[in-house]
Formats: C-alpha cells, sequence, structure tokens
C-alpha cells in the first residue's frame, strides 16, 4: 500500500502529485484549481465570518464520524452559530509519515462529501509531512468563512433574563462513540457520533426567529456545562437548566454510567445551543424538529437574573446545583 | 516551569486559563476579545484572499525566525504576492503534552510583534493538546484574509514573454539557517533566517508598478526553482533565468558547497518573485531597494516564448539546462 513520505511534504515534484492525484481530485472546483497560493473568493457582505479549528480527534475512523467529517462539521457549526451563511473552508494537513495514502484519500472523500451537504467549498489547502513519530497519523486543521445577509449579529449581548435555552438533540453521543471506537467497548447498542453539518438547520431557524434569535453556540469541546458557563455573564444573568429535559440516549446513558462520565461534559459535534426570546420558542422548536438534525430538540432552561454568572442544574428531585467548567480533560483528542 | 498539560486542550477552565493568561494577553484586539466561535470582521471589497499553512519547523527558534514569526510571514505574504491588503489571521495551535509554557509564550510574542509588524490582526484561534510523543513540540496553522483596493488581479494568466523576472533579495538564507541550528552547524559568518512579512513592500510595488505588475510568489518550499516551475505554462510561456544574477550571501553560498545543497532549491521565508512588463521593471527594483526587505532586489530573467513549460537556468558558463521541480526532500521541516 502506498504510503505517505517525508517528500510528499517537500513542496516539489510528490507534493504536487499528492495534491493533483488525492486533494484536487475530491475537492474539485474552480477557485481551488487555480493554485494560487491565495483563493481569490467573492463575499457579498461588508462583514464576514471566519474561524479556525484543529482537529486531532483518536481514533481518525469512529462510528459515525471520521476527522475529515469532523473537521468539516466543525468548522462550519462554528460560522453557522454567528448566523453568517458558511461559503469556503480551507484545509491543512500535518501528516506522520507512513501514513497511508488510502486512508488519506478515504478522510479526503469524506472532507468532500460533508462540504457538499453543507454547500461550502473548500478553496485553500496546505500538505505538511512530518516523521514518523512526530505526529500521530494525521492533523487538519480546518479555517472557515461565512457571509451574511442581514445586519442583525447574534452575541451574548442579546440575552436577557427570560430567554429560553434550547437544545437541539440528544448529548454526548460523539463522545462516547469515539470513546467506545479508541477502547474497542462494545455496547449493548451502538453509538454513533452525532457529527453533522448543521448550517442548513440553522439557518432556517434564524429565518423563523428574526431578531428574537439571540445566540447560538454548539457544545463541542467541555460539553454542555462547559458552554454554557462561557456564556453566562457574571454582571447581568445566569442560566438554569432542568435535568429531566435534558435529552440523552439511553445507550450514551449507560455507556456514561459504566465509565463514570457525565454527559453534560461530553463533547457533541452535532448538536446547537439556541438561545432565543420566549416569544419565538414554540416556532424555533417546530422548525427544528422538521430538520433530521433537529428531530431531539427540546426547551431544557431559562436565562435567569438571579445567580448571574452561573449554571444551575435543577435534578430530577428538585435540587439546584453549580454546573461548573469542565476542570480536567474527561476525554483527551475528542476532536 | 509550568508545562502543557492534556487539560490545556479539554475546552475546559484550564483552556479558558491558557487562553487569557497567554494569547488574549499578546494578541489583544476587540474581535478576538470576543470569544465567539467565530471572528465577525469588516471587508471593504467584493472580493476576498484567504489562504492557508501549518507550520512544522524544526528546531522552533532558529537565528532570525521562531516557528511562531515565521507562522505569521509565512500566511501575510501568501496573502500579500495575491495584491490583496493583508487584514486578519487565525491561529491553530497542536501542542505537544509536557511543552514548556514559557516557550509557548515566548513564540505569542513574536507572533503579536509580527502581525503588529505587518498590521494585521489576529482574530481567532485554536489550541489542541495532544499526548507526549503524539506530536514533536508544536505545529502551528496560520489561515488569513486580505481585501482588494482594486479589481485588477494577479495571475498566471497575465503573464507574456518578454516580462522580466525579478527576485527581491538573497536565496537560501532561511532553508541554511534552520538546518545550521539543527545540525549545530556552525559558519564562519553568523547565517540568519530572511524571514520577513513582506506585504507593505510588496503593496508599495503594486501601486508603483499598477496593471504592468503580472504575478508575485514567494519561493519557500522548494525554493526558487520548484517555484518558477509552478508557474511557466506547458502551452504558452517559458521562463529563462541567468545565473550570474542570482543572489546568494556568501556565507549560504560556502555552507551549500559543503552541504552538497543547490541554494535554487533551498526555502526562504522573506523573498517574493515578482513578474513585471519591461516597462515598469527599473521603477519597480527601485521601489523594492528603497525597502528594507528588497535592498538586494534584482532582475534574475525572463519569460520566453520558447521553451514553453520549461525553466531553464543559464549558467556562468553560458549553457542552458533545465531547472527541474524539486525530487525529493532536501531539507525536511524547513517551514
Amino acid at each position: 500500500m502506498d504510503k505517505i513520505t517525508i517528500a510528499h511534504g517537500s513542496g516539489g515534484k510528490m507534493t504536487h502529485e499528492l495534491i493533483k492525484n488525492v486533494f484536487f481530485k475530491h475537492f474539485d472546483n474552480e477557485v481551488l484549481n487555480n493554485t494560487e497560493d491565495s483563493a481569490v473568493v467573492d463575499v457579498s457582505s461588508k462583514q464576514i465570518a471566519f474561524t479556525t479549528d484543529s482537529f486531532v480527534v483518536k481514533p481518525i475512523f469512529s462510528p459515525g464520524g471520521d476527522i475529515g467529517k469532523i473537521a468539516i462539521c466543525g468548522t462550519v457549526n462554528d460560522i453557522a452559530v454567528s448566523g453568517a451563511i458558511v461559503k469556503y473552508i480551507s484545509c491543512g494537513f500535518i501528516i506522520e509519515a507512513g501514513f497511508d495514502i488510502s486512508e488519506l484519500e478515504k478522510i479526503v472523500i469524506s472532507m468532500a462529501k460533508t462540504a457538499k451537504e453543507a454547500g461550502v467549498k473548500i478553496v485553500a489547502g496546505d500538505t505538511k509531512v512530518v516523521d514518523n513519530k512526530e505526529a500521530d497519523g494525521i492533523f487538519i486543521n480546518t479555517s472557515g468563512i461565512g457571509v451574511f445577509d442581514n445586519e442583525y449579529r447574534l452575541g451574548v449581548k442579546n440575552i436577557k433574563p427570560g430567554d429560553k435555552i434550547i437544545i437541539s438533540g440528544t448529548l454526548g453521543d460523539h463522545g462516547i462513540a469515539v470513546l467506545s471506537k479508541r477502547k474497542h467497548l462494545e455496547f449493548e447498542s451502538h453509538i454513533q457520533s452525532d457529527c453533522a453539518p448543521l448550517n442548513n438547520m440553522v439557518l432556517s431557524v434564524a429565518k423563523v426567529a428574526g431578531e428574537y434569535l439571540k445566540f447560538m453556540r454548539d457544545p463541542t469541546r467541555g460539553g454542555l456545562a462547559t458552554t454554557l458557563n462561557e456564556i453566562v455573564s457574571p454582571d447581568t444573568f445566569g442560566i438554569t437548566i432542568d435535568e429531566q429535559y435534558i435529552p440523552v440516549n439511553e445507550a450514551v446513558k449507560g455507556a456514561c454510567e459504566l465509565l463514570g462520565l457525565d454527559p453534560l461534559y461530553i463533547a457533541n459535534e452535532g448538536k446547537v445551543i439556541i438561545i432565543v426570546d420566549p416569544s419565538v420558542e414554540k416556532k424555533v422548536l417546530d422548525k427544528l424538529k422538521q430538520h433530521k438534525y433537529g428531530k431531539d430538540a427540546v426547551t431544557i432552561g431559562i436565562v435567569t437574573q438571579e445567580d448571574a454568572g452561573k449554571v444551575l442544574l435543577k435534578t430530577r428531585y428538585g435540587v439546584k446545583r453549580i454546573l461548573d467548567m469542565l476542570t480536567a480533560e474527561q476525554l483527551p483528542r475528542i476532536c
């Protein structure tokens, strides 16, 4: 089987052949094929959204999501939650010498397929090769650009006490899927990563909610609890979520109990937290449920004036406890 | 000394502290400090330039350039050679557990200083940590965005036989500086990397040359010879360069002879190839020489109708030989 060698990262002939035979073959579009140092792309708005993320997930192939799919979804979702329309993606590969070219091609095909579903173009790329044992298989960076079709910007600044917290579906699927593959665990039911490009769903929510949509964020590393802690403001508001409404798949729940993990801290790659004015809560839930990635959407909490700066969990027994940020690493290299 | 741990990559408390105490401290600007998943930035043109590059240079500190400076310059220069005004940079860090936080801070300070010189803002970032031996110290991805202040686009399509090939200065300094540090070689004179942000110089060239400026590219990995091979077109033109005009520092020349390396294939991080209509050749050279990064600028060759698709080197003895692309890797992990 053909392997990646140091010469594939030289910038010379072998780099050009790899780019042509693997990357261009699957990412095919007129901007990328131009092979200039920069992609020159059209933007239709005066402001753009710009984001970057590196992916080091291990193993690189898990049920429901390989590193390529995750790398596209992660950046697509980061742009989408800003309210922007995702347009362009770049990808930077760091590959360990000895990596199978056929595995690379599988990853690239998965990236191309996910980009197609999301309706985004991969317009710029870079490939570096490091020696054996200087990296662990493959790392992928994706950066992305989105444009806006209106002047309204989502943000923490829009959030007010009384706003509702909606989650688009079940929690913990991605982290547990990766972990089960890594540890060769077999659970009774097959657990799949939720990894998905959410941009089309999220855009349809923005359309129905207008300026009553306050804020969105995808709870990846650190899970729901950490992400909510990033949102709360010590000066103006807290968040209380209600345990009984938080959706967790039975198989994920079982795996978490077995492994001593809390699904509220586990990474998701296909979920979004949506904070809305109560007046559009039902409309937003209805819209989410029409979408394949939002069918389990549910309101899980509310923005509160009291307990500013804190995230509280109302347990099934009616007790409130503080949900802190993740302090140590539960699951390294989960994305 | 404080070390990077797996928990610094968790997305939780330690990640947030690292971001605040190291990245935000030095990259300080209102967009980055906003801490949304995407940076929302202004763009003034309907088209933008977008590029990405990962940096795996080893060792991470070399004379004249550390990985942080190189990571900023590399992306700034890739945008600049498209003729765009460089505006925004993202950075994605992949760090090996056990890496010194003080070394990370040195790198970050170098990035901030270089970004300031270039006049660009670092507006988005990401940090991942992998276990000991799963990476080699630190890898950095930078992506960048530039805007255009006119409708004219540089590109290979503009190049015509008779156009002049200018190089902004001496070749091979970066590669030899990194190699000498890596191999603990001591040369008679101290060799420094040429690593530099070229955007301001390049912009001043674009201003004086207007549409007589045809194309620019920075000869990084693979060196001048490989980059010229990327430019020539099998259908329309070739390039002939004249060995006697190609500028190489004496110390670099000596090191290359000693090591059996060819400076035409060695990576540069602060040089640009500029292809212009002969009518502006002098004006462009004068402008380059006014700039600290262009004082050794010189015309090294010409675009030819004959030998289409080939790069020829006219040697000191008057013989012409084909300069091919780099075929194997001369110097791994040079950028």
